[in-house]
């Protein structure tokens, strides 16, 4: 049975009208019934230019309260919010605008180039900058009362091993799911405030907003991470709990410098790929209270959680499912025995039901309700998942997912390209870096212009740091590439 | 979507093994782990005697660890509980029993008597105390792993204004939800720890059997409302959650004696009917934390719930529905203006899908998902909910209606009265005139003060045309006032 519930928003603006919903970084702040109002206006503006519920729209925007508001309006209007990366390249933007079927587009002023350059490139009929919509005059519709749990809320791309990147769909009981299920983890006090720095085009971010309305919870929003202003919030007590990636936590060490967290901090929420283990212990040593988590865009953020009891003897354990979630190993069709690596599969009421339009990658990697994620893991006897390797090859470089599959393919049409092979190195600043090995075609080909290409057509972070030229790939028998081979051969760092 | 989480008592003996599920007033103390084996042991054990998915076991105990694990063995094998109230006769149980269509009755020694007197008048053909059923060899049965939302998972029965009992339907997603929607209201600590002394066999009880499991979090249980073991939990930092009902929170006041409670000590949840002005204030002055609440076993507890932030701005009121609730006062098939008394009409997750085979009272009760509670209240101008009364307790006289629960309110708060209950007597002139019922606390209480008092208060019609000094009133074994038995207390005309 389908549930249906009043809408979050205004909910908290009938419950908790005069408290903070969004304090951003930049000194604004709105109340529950400030942010209803101002995304109700929002909802209105952009029903004037014809969109209608049902309706793709997609976001192409930094962290602000705009952002924010662009979001929740269009769940007024009952419209599917397709996010979108403000790092992408306008040609991986324009593939994800028209496999979505995106009929309107708002981006902030920051992002127009990208933008402008981006919808040419598609059937998207629409667009509008944040400030034109708000110029706009509010059209009269009926803003939706309701949410049903079974409803498309957001669509959100990934990039799958290969092929092209998926548009993963999370439902109103997808966000609300996750939000509880994190409650029920955390717990929830009345004086919460959440650091929310990951950026809201990503799930991690989104689940934050969404955590926000569920729990009338203020959340301190930052147009991007930013260690003084994180480490001044954390340390003044201005914020309870943050969200970070390892890299962030490692800046915020750094930072800390020996000092001490007030008791009001409870929970720094690690996402964003396993973290090294000299990293925790530095946490620990720091008393940080550290919960790892696993989680990724199709469990709509954390399923797996390890709490602060276990940091020391658990140490480098995601944990365990969340209260409605279910994990398994499984290796070669069967569960995998304790302290066995295999594929974890995970099943709950915070997964995706699918990706966008995509039967055969939906139906490839869903079997009986439960998901596979393609990562690499073990239980161990007491039932702690340890993450061995995340998606076969997946590149974490800063919190964002790189697939080299990807890169591999965009290099491979290149003139004087012969073939190309993409790992992740090691990184002291972003955790891990991309880094190319080239077979050419041309000896006349030299590796400015590859970097000039790549920076054409791909996100800067997924722009290969080092280029090599190899006389041949490393494969295995099946002439499939042994990618782990490369390890050894991007050692000497001469590129 | 019907969503399926794990099965929730697995769930935390794998996150929490050894914190204590259950602690009881006899010394008792299981851990969740220790709970689990035992409700699985008995699971085993009730299947020996035939029992199997889908069939309607009923329990017939008082609270107990025997009792709490009986509910939840008969979850692990997907069997319906049917909650019997110990105080009921023989016939009033039978009526249920057969109704209900159960196939096997379980009951506590101390009521064998009873329960063998109910079954010979029914068409269940098996039973057992606790204690047979402790010495069955276990069968070998598949456990259940999972709980599906929609599952059926207990019935309790409820009388109506008029007619046979109805047999409430609970699912697990009925349970689940309202558990969830408590702790968004409350806010969830890894400290908690709630008094359970309302019967398991009512919603009330029942409710915290399951925030247990939900939450990860201990009971103290109590076989009845002991007052002083009560007091002794709070006053202690024992409990930091308890749930009462009007007359447990005066004795517990009465005790409390002008003292104060820790800080630890975070919620006094107030349930069972509108509550005293008089009461409310007392609490205030002694900073006890009411939150006052509405529920019924249709909405599987409360479902409307005030927070301590408006204890004494909106005195009186039971506050707010729920996150996922919603709430309207309807009058003649028409929502009612602001302030205007009206039917108390709600939706939401944790409410019922309906009746127990019974689709006249179903979809009388139920239009568009919308239930209609038959409870009396209105809303003030920023949406909080009065309760003016339950709708078979009111008065009509001379046209003008009447709510007993106002009378009595202000009775309590007239120095000599313990309690007061006030019903509706037929009345030649009037059609009804209200009488009161009074419990001195004050031997030298005299008619003619209380006659005085209420003309200074009261709308001359309010004014109770009787008043009957009696040394207690007739209550449930919730604690809950039972009006309907004053009446043959009314009957001789001693005023």
């Amino acid at each position: 049975m389908t549930e249906t519930i009043p809408h979050w928003l205004n909910k908290q603006a009938d419950l908790s009208p005069d408290k903070t919903a969004i304090e951003t970084s930049d000194g604004e702040e709105l109340t529950f019934l400030q942010l209803r109002d101002k995304s109700r206006s929002l909802a209105r503006k952009i029903a004037a230019s014809g969109v209608r519920k049902g309706n793709h729209v997609a976001l192409l925007a930094a962290n602000s309260s705009d952002m924010a508001a662009a979001i929740h309006a269009l769940s007024y209007l009952g419209a599917v919010a397709v996010l979108l990366n403000v790092r992408l390249s306008a040609r991986e933007l324009a593939y994800q605008l028209n496999d979505a079927e995106v009929s309107f587009l708002l981006y902030d002023e920051d992002h127009t180039e990208l933008a402008l350059s981006t919808v040419y490139q598609t059937d998207c009929p629409n667009f509008s900058s944040f400030q034109e919509i708000d110029e706009q005059t509010e059209a009269t519709v009926d803003l939706r009362e309701e949410l049903g749990l079974d409803e498309l809320f957001t669509i959100i791309y990934t990039s799958g091993t290969t092929g092209f990147p998926k548009g993963v769909e999370h439902t109103y009981g997808n966000h609300w799911w996750s939000a509880v299920s994190s409650a029920l983890n955390l717990g929830l006090s009345r004086n919460d405030k959440w650091l929310a720095s990951l950026p809201l085009f990503h799930v991690g971010g989104l689940s934050l907003l969404v955590k926000s309305v569920v729990y009338g919870m203020p959340i301190y929003l930052m147009k991007k991470f930013d260690i003084d202003l994180a480490h001044q919030a954390i340390i003044s007590g201005n914020v309870t709990i943050v969200s970070v990636v390892t890299v962030m936590l490692e800046r915020l060490i750094d930072k800390l410098d020996g000092g001490r967290y007030p008791d009001s901090f409870r929970c720094m929420l690690l996402g964003g790929g396993p973290a090294p283990e000299p990293l925790l212990k530095r946490a620990k040593i720091q008393e940080i209270p550290v919960f790892q988590t696993y989680g990724m865009t199709e469990t709509s953020s954390q399923i797996v959680t390890l709490s602060p009891d276990y940091a020391l003897s658990k140490l480098g354990s995601a944990g365990k499912p969340l209260v409605p979630a279910q994990l398994k190993i499984m290796l070669d069709g069967k569960p995998a025995p304790d302290g066995t690596v295999g594929e974890i599969v995970v099943k709950g009421p915070m997964v995706t039901k699918g990706y966008y339009q995509n039967d055969s990658a939906t139906s490839k990697a869903f079997q009986d309700g439960w998901l596979a994620t393609g990562d690499l893991g073990k239980l161990d006897e007491d039932g702690f998942l340890y993450v061995m390797d995340r998606r076969k090859d997946l590149i974490i470089s800063g919190g964002e997912n790189i697939y080299p599959a990807e890169i591999e393919s965009v290099l491979a049409g290149l003139d004087g390209v012969k073939e190309a092979g993409v790992i992740g190195r090691e990184d002291d600043q972003w955790g891990q870096v991309p880094v190319a090995f080239i077979v050419p075609s041309d000896a006349d080909l030299t590796k400015e212009q590859v970097f000039r290409y790549c920076r054409e057509r791909l996100a800067k972070f997924k722009v290969p740091k080092h280029v090599y030229f190899i006389a041949e790939l490393p494969r295995n028998a099946s002439n499939k590439l042994v990618r782990h081979k490369l390890v050894d051969l991007a050692g000497d760092g001469e590129s």
